[in-house]
């Protein structure tokens, strides 16, 4: 079962501080709450989204075991207090040189669905040890939970066809690895990444690219069987082999030449995916090779999924869309300060208005399992349950007085979370069509 | 003048691998191309984008200089070996024990225009040092020159108006940092991510959150001349003030009766703020603070820059919409193997094929300095330019024989080269719209 428990390559006994994952604005705020004392000031954060993006009808949340982690590194050495000298008085530093979050931390668990305004996070703590959160907490949550989101749909449109994420190579490349966890956890089955292999236990896989089968061009010209040859000697009959270098036809009469009828697959990886599907099955069937599998890639996004449904396809290899969030490349997340001192507070101008006060959530289900509606209530109340529904509880504890509750969530029970949770929204919600969210929210 | 070579927060005496940023088929071809000797063969990879996202007119090549470095980390300790041992064969995972890239590498500078087909980086070697480093580079160059794309647009619909980027929390915490490192080099002014600040020399910058000003609420309500004098007095009368969070009106009334008519700055971030700019100007100025800057933010994009032109604006925060790309997150780069051999290879299914054989490329002007065409040209070959037209080298050696050349370029020299280019292109080139690429480019 893959853990989050590593940090990274050859540094888990090194300090790799992730206190500096933040903007300026913090502590030159934090400076000026300092000097008059209201740094000290109990407060509560909250992390929501005013809106799904391109009206989707359910967003994911994930990233959250990341965050956690990377709270225990929201530490000073000289390095970071080096940088931040250079801006702030010298008691700042000195604060931030000893700074510990003490607080607790509530929230969605990763791998819930989120709807607007749900509570995702919850942050209490003085003023001072939550403002600097802020970008380290949003940064993480806005972009796995956008990548999440997307990659919910892509597995949705599939089905129980597998896919895999093969999309490092079209985002940053700490962003890369980020981004094929959170597919993993919306249902992606493997990776191309070796470093989420390594780093988060997310299952790797691979074909083969068009270098290779380039790679065996002689005086006499390509040579498409020799290269075929060369990877079914080194990894075995059960590879996946590219057959779209140069003729499709071509290519697949080539494949089974050299593999014979046991090949494990063929990939597709430009072109009209349905119509070549269709004649590759046909043609590798005529040929014996009923067994082999046909894996598409090649711009592939959840609507190029839904399309392929019909078509004889065995497995999915999704790239760009899946990095970019498919049209939504962030969360588009907030962290705002919702009470000072017990009290509620709020911005006021404008259409970003915010509810104000510390809240928790509730989602109500009919005991077919459907769920109805999102509740979101002020912490510490008791929301009313109309007879003849199942209420879940969302907000969860996460940090309390600083620690961390119940070890960090394995990545295996986040994503068993939301299939689970896919299950249960009502069947407009999962439609990739543009309209409401699946269930609307209420605030009490 | 900020330089790239500092690695990362506390590690620099630390081994930080890059090798796993890697796909896993790039080691199982290797493995197979091991098996027969193929690997030795000398080749060459380029990276090129295939069309400008968008109907975008011009590219900017960023990400260069971080690739060189990480290409310094792609060594393999026992933690790596581990990981790609569960997949590989011995003697595979021996080789990449010993890996070291012993080639050349050729390329646009960093902060230099691309075009459709422009070679961007060349990589030469053996097929298995190359092969390996595909996803690394695509990775880096894709993510690093989608975000100056966007970048130098905006940068060029503000004209001589500072932006500050403050995108961090809507990207992955590290591409916040390569985000804010891309946006200088397109020519924003600082960024509000500490460890850009850190790591690559960006100068900082901040103002002050809706937090900061909902903290000083009290049993009365709402205090904001409380929280403005709070700033003022940790920050001195220079700072800017955040003037929206209850009523704008009477939040710029507040801040110059706190601050008196020398306040540095206010910051709107909602509403339609071409009108706010307006009405914020005069009331500034009827108060006497006629050198207090307006500083607005909110969902900015190029287009809502260039729209705020005739505004009395002084300056941008830019967030969202630069760490997405504005709605191009990726550049969509490949690496193609284009020399086997020394003989020109090149797939040629489909729509996606490529031009085989190892390229260079000039870009021609006029005297004037405008841009007129740019020329690829198989290596070692010299392109005739036309009477009255002057050719500029693109592509410039930055690794020979394993070594970087001349070390990394400095990043305010990358931000100089392309403040120098953007000025080249032809007037239509520097339009929002979307069109045709600013200049042709033609293949020899």
């Amino acid at each position: 079962m893959p853990t989050d428990s590593d940090t990274g390559p050859h540094v888990t006994d090194t300090f790799r501080s992730a206190a500096l994952f933040t903007d300026q604005y913090e502590f030159t705020m934090l400076s000026a709450a300092l000097a008059d004392g209201s740094a000290n000031i109990p407060c509560s954060f909250e992390v929501f989204a005013r809106r799904l993006p391109n009206g989707r009808r359910y967003g994911v949340v994930a990233g959250t075991a990341r965050l956690l982690e990377a709270l225990t590194r929201f530490r000073f050495g000289q390095d970071e207090l080096d940088t931040v000298s250079a801006f702030l008085d010298s008691s700042t530093v000195e604060w931030l040189r000893n700074y510990r979050f003490t607080g607790d931390i509530d929230g969605y668990r990763e791998g819930d669905l989120y709807f607007p305004g749900s509570p995702v996070l919850s942050v209490r703590g003085t003023f001072a040890e939550c403002v600097v959160l802020e970008t380290l907490a949003l940064s993480i949550l806005n972009h796995d939970s956008a990548i999440a989101s997307a990659a919910a749909r892509m597995s949705n449109a599939a089905g129980s066809r597998p896919i895999i994420e093969m999309g490092s190579r079209r985002t940053h490349e700490e962003a890369a690895v980020a981004s094929s966890r959170a597919a993993y956890i919306a249902g992606f089955s493997a990776t191309s990444n070796l470093q989420a292999v390594r780093r988060h236990g997310v299952p790797g896989a691979g074909t083969s690219a068009h270098a290779f089968t380039l790679l065996y061009t002689g005086e006499q010209g390509p040579d498409e069987k020799a290269a075929f040859a060369a990877q079914v000697r080194a990894l075995g009959v059960s590879t996946t082999l590219l057959v779209d270098t140069y003729d499709i036809t071509q290519g697949v009469a080539n494949a089974i030449e050299v593999a014979g009828p046991e090949l494990g697959g063929v990939r597709i990886d430009s072109g009209d995916l349905g119509v070549l599907a269709r004649q590759v099955r046909q043609q590798l069937d005529d040929l014996g090779a009923t067994r082999t599998r046909i894996v598409v890639s090649g711009d592939l996004d959840e609507y190029a999924i839904a399309a392929l449904r019909a078509e004889p396809v065995d497995s999915y290899g999704v790239g760009t869309s899946l990095v970019t969030g498919s049209g939504a490349p962030t969360a588009g997340m907030v962290y705002k300060l919702v009470t000072v001192d017990g009290r509620p507070v709020a911005k006021r101008s404008s259409h970003k208005e915010s509810r104000g006060g510390s809240k928790a959530a509730i989602r109500t289900s009919r005991t077919s399992g459907t769920i109805v509606e999102e509740i979101v209530y002020p912490l510490g109340s008791s929301p009313r349950v109309d007879d003849g529904l199942v209420a879940t509880e969302l907000s969860v504890p996460l940090v309390r007085g600083g620690e961390q509750v119940d070890g960090a969530p394995a990545l295996g029970d986040s994503r068993a979370l939301l299939a689970e949770r896919l299950v249960s929204l009502p069947w407009e919600g999962l439609k990739l069509s543009q309209g409401e969210p699946a269930i609307p929210t209420r605030f009490l």
